[in-house]
């Protein structure tokens, strides 16, 4: 039996938030923890687009922080499946801040969260397959084995010397 | 001049949480992303106690999230200081969860996050070293070279052949 | 001297939110007061593009609520500057909300707020005339005459027999 | 069989509130989406105390916002249902805002909501008569005919020449 | 010179709440720290209001809660100063709870905040006389002397023997 | 039959909280009110681990505010069950807060709260004992009675002449 296939720009997601008061430091700067917060919701709406399932957070991927995102800016999250396992679906997020008054607009965090489709009862369950078009969707598309084998190397559950995806990452022959 | 030294045990915090609901997803289980707000909060706290300083989230480390935890359960987190670099701070946060009525507990995530000390400006300062005193803490010490490594080169700011830390990682020669 | 320009659609902003256990009442639907929340941080937004100024609410037209969104459900927010005046904008709102499991989704409100644009001291400032394109965005444009009068009206600052653009929306002759 | 009958004051409704940080943009002054989602709750409690039954907004009329209320100051909501029709009863919600310190206090805002009371399973079902007693309960009742054919024009549910009511509002022979 | 006198039952405040999901537990009953907290902003508002003032918690007396209050209860707060000590003010405060659909309302809490009015700096300041007019009132101001002693003994800054007050109310010649 | 035995220590809980906008008043100190909403959930916990059972805040005694905590103040809660009566156990908290750059610490409160403990439909069950072991925890449990009876007393449940615990705390004769 063959399995249903989706394209992955089905998945895609836009949200939008305003820094407020209790999401700050007193640097008057978005605190990190609340970004999480966000890119968690963000990606699990494109993973449950993806697989009209409730979806739970698997793992999320190294995320560094830049610069700080004032209070009162906007930040802009953009979500999309990359690849889709049997139950579990990469997600990549990108967020943007931007301060309205000062005009400016920066990149302030990239990152790849993993989330399982479950069923009413909490049980992993199937998902379609995920098929990428444009050529930067392949190319994530392409990527997402060898971060899901680090993934699985970081957890302790694949040995290093099994990770082959994972060699080119390193640059190793 | 040498820079004041500190035993990693005095950044040592414990927090804990009940699972509220607007904690959680409609499987009445703790979303990911309140997690990773909770970890961000405790860490932060060991950072700032060992640095007497605001400090800034850098970058958080590969977080796995196994079990379900349900509306109503405690979480327990753990967090502190691993190594300190000039102005940065490695953290290390372990953290429980326990269903009171039915008396399980379980671990539930353990995670390194990385912050940055700050002045009232918001540029960062140096901070003191951290002294690691038990086995554990060694090892922890000892492990934060390669994780930054690692989180360097995921950042695109070290080639794979500088990162000599890293390889015992993979095992390679 | 002339007033700067700025296409309407340079204003359009999406949101994403997920309806959480606090947005709801006992029969777990999302309040009216919680929705209207969200149309108002969604609608500030696209005004602060639109104007690149803090911006205030200034009113809220008739809103009108069908179908309930159940806790869980996906709710997209669309909106979009239709028409600048000297310091103030209408923007129009559409809401989506989409329940997961079930793949039924649902325009669930349609609204225009007026926002006015303010300077650090909270005074009215002028913003860019905004520029419809598309043949919606001037139907939209073209009624912004005809809803900021009965505003007027209803706020008894017009009065009745001044109302000329607002009589083509009661067919008087 | 006769409906029953009780008097619009013993809908009547008083809440307080402090504006608190996270109520307030960046000039430290309450958002406007704020404000709306206090009166819905008002409303909804004046609501639910003439049916005695659970209430879902049905929908807001125009409602506009004058001066900015500061952070600090103290809110006040005054609802109270002024008729009530088959399932669905209008409330009129008056709001004052106090500045403490500097012994300011104004009238803010003016709405009216409209509520359907439904039972369990969210059917509408029928709500007693409400009865108005002083004249300006009396006026309240009188002009909840024309703002109901307001409302069902502006949402394209009357023809504007049936609004025979709504003729007076707007000075129409 | 004499000190301003103000009426106690200017300070009068009236506060509804709704029980949202995160004001309960797994019981789906209110929290009694979500109580006390909306307590002790209803008690600060009736304290700001006699003092023109910024007011701080200076102490709450015992509290005791007995039935618990449903999620989707009506929570009604009425507090009023009892009797103002030189920058202090005692708070007394009753709540009721009401659960719609079944018609049952109960008071559910009665208790004594006492608030220190204080300058933009945070320190103490003098405020107006509180004067009660109904023999209620009057009970309560008497009772303040009483009540204040028991404080004091309790927070061991008032010697037992000393406590000639509140004698009566352990009923010791 | 013979009732659990459980030394009071099992039940310690440390809690550790930011203090973020949202609690605090216009002068950036922390609220009262927010505090004991800390103070409840910390307690809570500590009671739910005496007694693997779901508890509700039963009462609290007078607590005391002195000093004002910062915004961005790290508040530290360490709860205790010191004594078990049927069905209701009675916990010691105190409070520490914190301001990391001035590296003040100081104790800013201490309170005692009593839970009771219920099953799935909310009625009371019994616990297991509690049983001190340091002179601390020794002195805590004697000091119980003494205090339940001031709390019987104040909740009008006990007549002052019954009192006889109580009156060494008044050293009366």
């Amino acid at each position: 039996m063959t399995r249903k296939q989706k394209p992955v720009k089905d998945s895609f997601v836009i949200m939008t938030e305003l820094v407020l008061p209790n999401d700050t430091n007193t640097l008057n700067n978005m605190m990190g923890g609340r970004m999480m917060h966000l890119m968690d919701i963000a990606a699990a709406v494109a993973a449950q687009k993806h697989s009209n399932r409730i979806v739970v957070t698997a793992s999320v991927d190294n995320v560094s922080f830049r610069e700080g995102i004032k209070l009162g800016s906007v930040v802009t999250l953009q979500a999309q499946v990359t690849r889709a396992f049997s139950s579990s679906m990469e997600v990549h997020i990108d967020v943007w801040a931007e301060d309205i008054p000062s005009g400016t607009k920066f990149k302030s965090n990239e990152a790849f969260f993993t989330f399982v489709a479950v069923d009413q009862s909490g049980r992993p369950i199937d998902v379609p397959e995920a098929v990428p078009e444009t050529p930067e969707e392949h190319s994530l598309f392409e990527g997402a084995l060898r971060r899901r084998q680090l993934r699985l190397l970081l957890a302790g559950r694949l040995k290093p010397e099994d990770a082959t995806e994972l060699k080119s990452m390193f640059a190793i022959e």
